[in-house]
């Protein structure tokens, strides 16, 4: 099977992250992505730290794969070279303040008048309507006006920002989807698309639990450290070495988490004999594992627990999940090739594993800045003329 | 413009978060998607607090706009109609335990014989592959194998939980990425594909700088609360009446910000003018800054900073989100219908705008366990036999 994105060109104005992941996330699919970049500098990224013989290995991981064109889209010579990709191009990704497009003479109504099948996908802090569509935005801006950071942190304590920058990765995903939906919409349609992604809507989306108890109770969630809100025990444990996480969602697992644990009575205690009886005394319940759990490895617990069909597994540092057993096994950690094919930096596999769909065993390397202008050129002629040539 | 999966058919048989929020975006974009749920009892989440008029709002918020037909996959009788259900479908979504399709005769080798265009959708913990394949995992499981707890807390503090279950959500979102990009590729092969995707591989694939770090320095990076790792400020700041963030990203936005404050001078003292030196003076430049900060409530500093052009926003409650002004007039935030029309719960809207597609100002209701069998049953002799009409 080919690839499900093959012959799809991508021509890719996006920076920093939002875009970037989403653009990764089309090359895994087939598509070719041309990454158009201003001339000089590029991506704002290839100035982010940690650096590895000069270059940004957070660079690397999130532009493998790509083609790098260099373009002024102020200049006249180099816009006519970004029309003629435009001309050639399935879709288009760009993550500007709005009206940024618009601006340089390149916002969806002129187009995709001139190019009616072109998909335009966008990503902003705010989206391109509503109030305050033209202010910026970063991560931590959606993260904190969407809520997430209101529910993450210890119980009575401040917020706190998730660690991965969803803000601007579950935009990303979103993004990937319009995209993909507009693909599928203009087989039928013969019409391209725009696609207008925010970052705030989508942390409002990705959201579920505290929307409804918000909504339902009236009364907002707060955090909860390491514990589920509602289900008890699910919760971070301290082992002799660590920690680790116990998840019994309903009595029968909490029953075999009790022979588990050697304490086969504990799940006829009264104080503990229900969800709701543990949830109330949630506080007393993990000092009463803790106080077993902490004379043992995390090791020795989670093969005792796995032994008894009780959901459980380490937390594991970022070292640690990358060299995971099973995360190896599925291809998600991967070598990305420095230009001269040697293995330079790390990314993550693509984790969308369709049938036939080849997983590759290493990435192609992150362009250098305007360095596939010649390349990029020389397809574009040959695309043209093939085009001319056509009966 | 019709919307893009028009005409699709899913057939769901998910329960709980990662499968039924996958569905939730196809029928947005357009899909039927029927809800194949187990007799009696149901999807779990039917059973989950919180409760309006003894119906979940949680099983609301993800389940507006689905059919329910309760099948019982092991009885002779439902497995008929259940193939029949298949003989109509484009989409088969399943979050079971690895094997268990397999078990019931559902497996990806029959269905793919005996529905060539079928495209098949499967979510699970750890995915079909790997040592560890068959395991159960919840939310909180792959949160903590895949590192993303151990960089979110605070400082030098245990790991804490992602408050949104990114663990299923984005799962489910890679999941929507899947089957978009093998219903566009089955329109040029013919065929249809499996998508299995891994909550666990997903936690890898959400991550960026934790994973650049991590690779490229060989220590993996902890926790910091509220605050960016590598960019200062970024974080949270109190006011008199609450948090708000900063995130003044580069040199030019820290001066405005400096003016803000209405402390020009700061943006010249040399521990704070560069990034790196304000990244090591990150704490002292914290308590100068709250010193300012804490005499005035957000209002006043988010005013200041937007006139100055530094992102900043407040960090919102769900209850404040779902009433933010932008949010709403993004339409993220809407009623479900319960099934007299009567507007009973919330959820959330499609972060997903398209050119085209309808925003609805209302969700329809979550449906009853099998209240749409006898609907489901006239839909299918009809489409049976519209096809054996056809010439």
């Amino acid at each position: 099977m080919s690839a499900p994105l093959d012959g799809i060109v991508v021509i890719d104005l996006t920076h920093v992250l939002a875009g970037p992941v989403a653009a990764i996330q089309l090359a895994d699919f087939g598509a070719t992505v041309i990454k158009v970049e201003r001339p000089g500098t590029g991506d704002d990224t290839r100035a982010f730290p940690p650096f590895k013989e000069g270059e940004s290995a957070y660079f690397a991981a999130l532009n493998h794969g790509k083609k790098s064109i260099a373009l002024d889209l102020k200049s006249a010579g180099d816009r006519a070279v970004f029309d003629r990709l435009l001309g050639q191009a399935d879709v288009i990704l760009e993550n500007f303040r709005p009206g940024t497009m618009e601006g340089l003479g390149y916002g969806w109504a002129e187009l995709s008048a001139r190019f009616p099948r072109l998909v335009y996908g966008a990503v902003s802090g705010f989206g391109h309507t509503g109030p305050e569509a033209g202010k910026p935005a970063y991560d931590m801006v959606v993260q904190a006006r969407g809520g997430v950071m209101s529910i993450t942190g210890e119980e009575g304590g401040p917020p706190v920002r998730v660690g991965a920058s969803i803000g601007d990765i579950a935009a990303g995903m979103y993004l990937v989807q319009g995209v993909l939906a507009a693909l599928y919409a203009r087989d039928r349609s013969g019409r391209g698309a725009k696609i207008d992604i925010s970052m705030l809507d989508a942390q409002i989306a990705i959201q579920e639990h505290s929307l409804a108890i918000t909504t339902a109770t009236g009364t907002p969630p707060g955090p909860t450290g390491a514990r589920h809100p509602t289900i008890t025990p699910f919760s971070t444990f301290r082992a002799s070495d660590g920690f680790f996480v116990i998840a019994a969602g309903n009595d029968a697992i909490f029953a075999r988490l009790c022979t588990a644990l050697g304490q086969p009575d504990l799940a006829n205690d009264p104080r503990f004999a229900s969800n709701a009886a543990r949830c109330e005394n949630v506080h007393l319940l993990k000092r009463m594992i803790e106080a077993l759990t902490l004379a043992e490895p995390r090791a020795h617990w989670i093969a005792a627990l796995e032994a008894n069909g009780v959901p459980t597994g380490r937390v594991q540092t970022m070292a640690e999940a990358l060299a995971d057993p099973q995360v190896l096994a599925r291809n998600m950690v991967l070598p990305v090739e420095a230009t001269d094919g040697r293995p330079a930096f790390v990314a993550a596999g693509n984790p969308v594993k369709i049938t036939g769909l080849a997983e590759p065993a290493a990435r192609q390397p992150a362009p250098v800045l305007d360095g596939d202008r010649e390349a990029v050129l020389r397809w574009l002629q040959a695309r043209e003329s093939d085009r001319a040539d056509a009966p």
